[in-house]
């Protein structure tokens, strides 16, 4: 169920600018699926394409992080904000570019030790340490 | 300000269970400095113990994610959750693992990104594709 | 699936408080259909009329925000608290509201572009500028 | 720092609805304390009797659970929501209705522990188990 | 759908460190019944013994704050949280532990009126009055 | 405290990538104030550069949804994240766009209904009524 329509082919290929994207993701993936987000997105043209071209730029294009390790990362904010279609979409993606089952379960340790931790420091309201300030640490 | 009190070294010695705790941080992480998180799960010795116990077991033991990942992947988490103390001590832990600026402001951005989606996919209430399911792939 | 029983027509019928309500909340719409919202909190006749006070209050009295406004607001809160139900009901009344396509866009591009920034400034953990302060501001 | 003024006694004394509804705070808890939240709400006369009325009603009149679970499940709600305020606050009024240390710590203990399987839950996207089912359990 | 496999117990019975916990969890709750949950993190023997253990001592181990209690702070946390699984699990654990109806529609009303309370003060950014601290309480 | 460092103007001068952003707020804006959201983002000139472009194309650039009903969408989803520095900062942009008190009055009890239903909603787990599916609708 969906607050707006998941295109399909027959109705991406009616539109260009939808065509366009969905062409771009299949030839950067190599691959001819196109799952339910992009889809949804579809119905706004725009969206689509600004969505589209974030991700290229922040998942895909080289940096200072493998993209394995942005998929995990991914992974934890969604997980967090109880994304489900999130967690499931990029734990696939994660597992596409090599996340075995070890690194899965360390995965999960970690997201879900930040969640116990980060209720502790709620529940406490804990001050921050003024040794954590790098406001000023620029010379 | 804290709804629990923050205990001091003095009031940490006093206290067996405690001391025993504040005495194994600093050992393992070779540094005298005790923040505050831990100063305030002192209130109540067995949570301290099963905390510092759990964070040395997914955090410190080597395991299929080096150091630096985990952090980072636990600042995700804390991002998500609203948790400053967790942020600022994690981002903290990040740099005196290595974290450089590039790889810091990827792992933003990635955040970002993931925050960015999150809200699109709750707002559309996208159906999971069948493709991402596990729970039948044990064979 | 629920944590508590979804009340049909014809048990509502039974308990005067329920039947009630639901005449009032027919009544009010100009439409026959109760969604599940008010069926499962019909198991509790004062959170029901309690609840159904404030919507009517808050969403349908007038007031300086006109109704698809709040519609808006409504499911912007919705999506950020993950919460799917809302979404989907709150989209439906939005669009029996009036709210365009294009509008719908714009919603979604607004709420994502916030959600975004909201994990930002999570990451970053910026200090509100003293220039934002309204305590003071009544003379 | 605020988003609206905080009303002194004196600014409250000058509008009557305001001044009912500090005097009723102030006779049924039987101090002279107004904390910030209600200064706050005051900016709002409607907002401010609507909040304290509902308040009076589910967490001071007589019902099925006291009032010190109330203010605990309150305490945990509020900290899964990151809101800052509502722990102090509500951590205040649980030890003035007679939480021990020994149950504080529980508190806390089971609000962590929830933290983190929430994550684990999550991360895993476990399909409900048909056993939990109630929305057919009315007979 | 899920992220990781659900065991059967055909599966589990071949994994020596997997069978050893479903085996306490029947004996502790005197149940042959083994929700999703634990199938799903048996993927992981590690965590699900971990995580069992902590089940044991901060929800089945006599403390300060009785069973029910627990679990309707559990499913408080579950509920801000947005997690759907946990809310199910433990408001059918609630119920074997006694849980009323009216004590279910307390519940209720105290989480709804947190979440409304909380969404005003994030909304007004209220600072926290003085007179709530602890962190300089001992003494 | 920040997890980053502020740019003051001074150092904003010496990078052009940087300037030519506080360059283009201070003009789109035109008002010489850069609050500290931007002198955060400044230590990642492409994040910077990106975060505006996308603030220019989805909150000022003309839409379906007026200046103010924008602010007042992303005042509601920060209000929902907790984000205490994007609450204040489009508070004060909303009332630089013409907020009067009572349409202030008004969003925040719509938002805080919506954090009340949002949270009985989750507690009670209501499937979503078939009428509200949009996945279908194109035709």
């Amino acid at each position: 169920m969906t607050t707006v329509p998941l295109l399909t082919d027959a109705e991406a290929a009616r539109i260009p600018a939808v065509k366009a994207v969905f062409d771009d993701i299949r030839a950067v993936r190599k691959s001819d699926f196109i799952n339910n987000f992009w889809r949804a997105l579809a119905h706004d043209p725009v969206a689509l394409q600004r969505t589209w071209d974030q991700i290229k730029a922040v998942m895909i294009a080289p940096g200072a992080l493998d993209p394995l390790t942005r998929e995990m990362i991914y992974i934890a904010v969604s997980t967090a904000n109880a994304c489900s279609y999130c967690v499931h979409s990029h734990t696939a993606a994660a597992r596409a570019k090599g996340l075995t089952d070890a690194q899965h379960a360390d995965l999960l340790a970690v997201i879900a030790l930040a969640g116990q931790t980060n209720h502790i420091v709620n529940a406490l309201q804990i001050p921050v340490d003024p040794e954590f300030d790098r406001s000023k640490s620029h010379a």
